[in-house]
């Protein structure tokens, strides 16, 4: 393990990190919020001495690097973020509790939106402002990650769907980096600019200027915290579709906005995840709408809301706009299935992924048709091409991991003898990244009386399912930790 | 598709049910019950007439069998065998409504034990026979199903352990039948030396003969039909306990009781199935036990009520001595995961069965180290023995089918608008052939509430369930259907 390459990156990710605590900061400084400012000058000055310590020592450090150091990387460096990044919650008392704080930060940088928060308009704005922009540096370092394992370590994470499938670098390792540099320049671009758009649309809505940052942070990293206690209830119809039709942008795979840009619109029609996301989305509003009749008032009404919940949840986002614990068991079930399936691959929204459900159910039916005809030779298609069958294989255990992760959550908190849904849902509320779930953590309550070993528990569920389980998975693993 | 062949099955085997209904026709024409006769009698001229039509019309077959064929025989026949099994409960007016006696019957042979009657002390003994000895029957066809399969299509099916390993035929067809013959015969001796076992130990605990019987019968399928409305928890803790240890000893692997007879006992100690569901048990019983402490007077009646639930679910034969739906929630998670787990391979049992729990933890472990190191070839290994990845793709499409239909049936019984976690566990248990869930279908409930539609996709869950996903699966391709 090259300990001192791991610190180096440590560091530099500090460093981006204090240095992002500063706007906070300064709109701490501004509101003339004094608690504020004291956690966020603490916070700041505790997260560079940090970065500064982790550079120093690790000064001589030696450029081999491998698989398995670039996962522990990318998880120790997520734990790291959520640790240091707390720290302004906790020192201005807007989150007594550490592990509460914690809880709050992890699920800031992991997108998932769950918080343990009653009342957040009571609090400070810097503090309202970090924790929404979280959401959005959780995003972009997502986008980032996929990019980098899915061309570096290709099929070998469990990554089933190529990030950007037409720049797909190949097998030459020496134009691997520049290819990724532009590839992720173009990303950073885009989710830049849709952000703004978000941004723009909602400011056109008459939303105020930091409602509308917020808001729009929250939806880009499909995080879900928003700056009013009723999320996004009382906003007007028009500023609650301008939210449903942007969280179903951001859970597109941004390969697809790659074939946009590059006006390849064959490859966009025809893309099988694509068509597979919207048609769960079309078909799930559908049922919703029917199932919800004479609930609301007009049809429009019912409309809206199914659409703003399902988009919601699909996009693993977490606001809402109604209560939808209240509504009948069916459209509540719909809910559910969707907080297991998830968006698209290559996105910012988590949970299965819509590419991983496409392949299950390609490779069920090749097995059933494996039966009729054991002779025949049949290959799985995606969009026309042959997939891998490691690609396959990587699908089934990352279906196989999920089962159990979710299943040994369940049973770890349910020992504080809440609601068996209630239990269920907050573990796939958690670890598809979601944020609410139903009953005792539905769109109106919060996650704040579990214990402190059901919020760690939470915790590592909202970093296994954000960084697709194997990053965190490999910490447990002996081979990992073994000298060679 | 060879239809003369798949009659003539049927035909044979509707011969054997007709005359298997005798016995019941008997004890309600001793015991005077005039309108359970009369079912019996209508019941029985059906299917001899049924019989006897199919043989005559399948005259002239050809032996020529594929693969698809054989499955789709199986399918049928349990199908046909529950259409014309159901009758005498119909007929006799004891239920009323067809589908809830194909309910009925379906659970029976499923070896399910979900029943839609609240009160059944009060219907004739003929039908309470006829209703346990379906167990016994299912039991036993299950077993010759699961050899068949595991033999003649090896690891084709989404089988992962061989039934009896000791003795697996290898590739020789000519050797196949009689070495087939053999082992089927040895396990029916196995069979019905456990059941007589066990009515031994029931009447030494006093228990009324026809009650020995019909609990032995529904012990033995793993079950659970009781002759009483509170099942077994009326039953002295002698005979509470002589259940515990029968419904475990009846969800261990087959093959193990091979190796009992052959004096291999360090195979059979060495064997990791048996050793992970014994491990399931035990570690169950003691969390149960102290997460219950104080709910029962004494400790010894709490471990009883553990060990008898755990055992009962995770045998998947759905006896209760205690309402566990009163439980707290940790104990009920507990439950439900073992209604997931399920008992081992190659038994009388349902679930996803421990062999393919070990195999998915193994092949998870391997893609762990796999992302450490990407180069070095690793094998999954059971009782030392290699694991060829085929049987591995299998366990994983099974874990896939498995996910997909109980979701898929959870969504459609959500229709009827009951709470989440009994709908639910309303799938969970009849797709894992259990019997009682949680909630509204409780161990002091009965699932009669349910709608005509969510009964039939019940049905199709046992079905499913009972027969490993592919037979039923293969129904709803197209290939089956296609002429080559």
């Amino acid at each position: 393990m090259n300990y001192k390459m791991i610190g180096r990156f440590i560091g530099r990710i500090l460093l981006v990190e204090g240095i992002f605590m500063l706007p906070a900061l300064l709109i701490s400084v501004c509101g003339q919020e004094w608690i504020a400012v004291k956690g966020f000058c603490l916070g700041i000055i505790i997260t560079l001495l940090a970065a500064v310590l982790l550079l120093v020592l690790s000064k001589g450090y030696k450029k081999k690097f491998y698989a398995k150091e670039g996962l522990v990387c990318v998880g120790i460096s997520w734990i790291v973020m959520s640790l240091l990044g707390c720290l302004p919650f906790y020192f201005s008392g807007a989150i007594p509790h550490f592990i509460d704080a914690l809880f709050e930060m992890v699920s800031g940088f992991t997108t998932t939106g769950a918080t343990i928060l009653a009342d957040v308009e009571s609090l400070p704005r810097g503090i309202l402002y970090w924790r929404s922009f979280s959401h959005w540096l959780g995003g972009m370092g997502v986008l980032v990650f996929l990019l980098a394992i899915s061309s570096a370590n290709e099929g070998n994470s469990g990554f089933t769907m190529h990030l950007l499938r037409a720049e797909s670098p190949g097998p030459n390792v020496g134009k691997l980096v520049p290819q990724m540099k532009k590839t992720a320049g173009l990303l950073y671009g885009m989710y830049i600019l849709l952000t703004l758009l978000n941004i723009v649309f909602l400011l056109i809505g008459k939303m105020p200027f930091f409602d509308a940052i917020c808001t729009a942070f929250g939806t880009a990293g499909t995080g879900g915290f928003g700056v009013r206690n009723d999320s996004i209830m009382s906003y007007s119809p028009y500023l609650q579709n301008v939210c449903t039709v942007f969280m179903l942008l951001f859970g597109v795979n941004f390969g697809c906005y790659y074939w946009l840009i590059m006006r390849q619109f064959r490859s966009l029609f025809k893309d099988e995840e694509l068509r597979l996301y919207l048609g769960v989305v079309v078909g799930s509003v559908a049922l919703i709408a029917w199932n919800l009749k004479g609930f609301y008032g007009t049809m429009g009404e019912t409309l809206r809301h199914a659409a703003f919940q399902v988009a919601s949840i699909v996009t693993t986002t977490g606001f809402s706009t109604a209560d939808f614990d209240l509504w009948p068991s069916f459209s509540k079930t719909i809910l559910l299935l969707l907080m297991i399936i998830g968006a698209c691959a290559g996105s910012t929204g988590g949970g299965f992924k819509c590419g991983r459900i496409l392949l299950m159910f390609k490779s069920l039916r090749r097995s059933v048709q494996k039966v009729v005809h054991p002779q025949k030779v049949q290959v799985v298609r995606v969009n026309g091409h042959m997939v891998d069958e490691k690609i396959l294989q990587n699908t089934n255990a990352y279906l196989a991991a999920y089962v159990i992760i979710v299943m040994a959550s369940f049973l770890i908190i349910s020992l504080d003898n809440f609601s068996l849904m209630t239990n269920f849902s907050a573990v796939l509320a958690c670890f598809n990244n979601i944020g609410p779930g139903l009953e005792a953590v539905g769109p109106v309550c919060n996650f704040s009386m579990f214990s402190c070993l059901s919020k760690l528990i939470l915790i590592v569920d909202m970093l296994a399912g954000r960084l697709e389980i194997f990053p965190i998975l490999i910490f447990f693993s002996r081979t990992t930790w073994k000298h060679r």
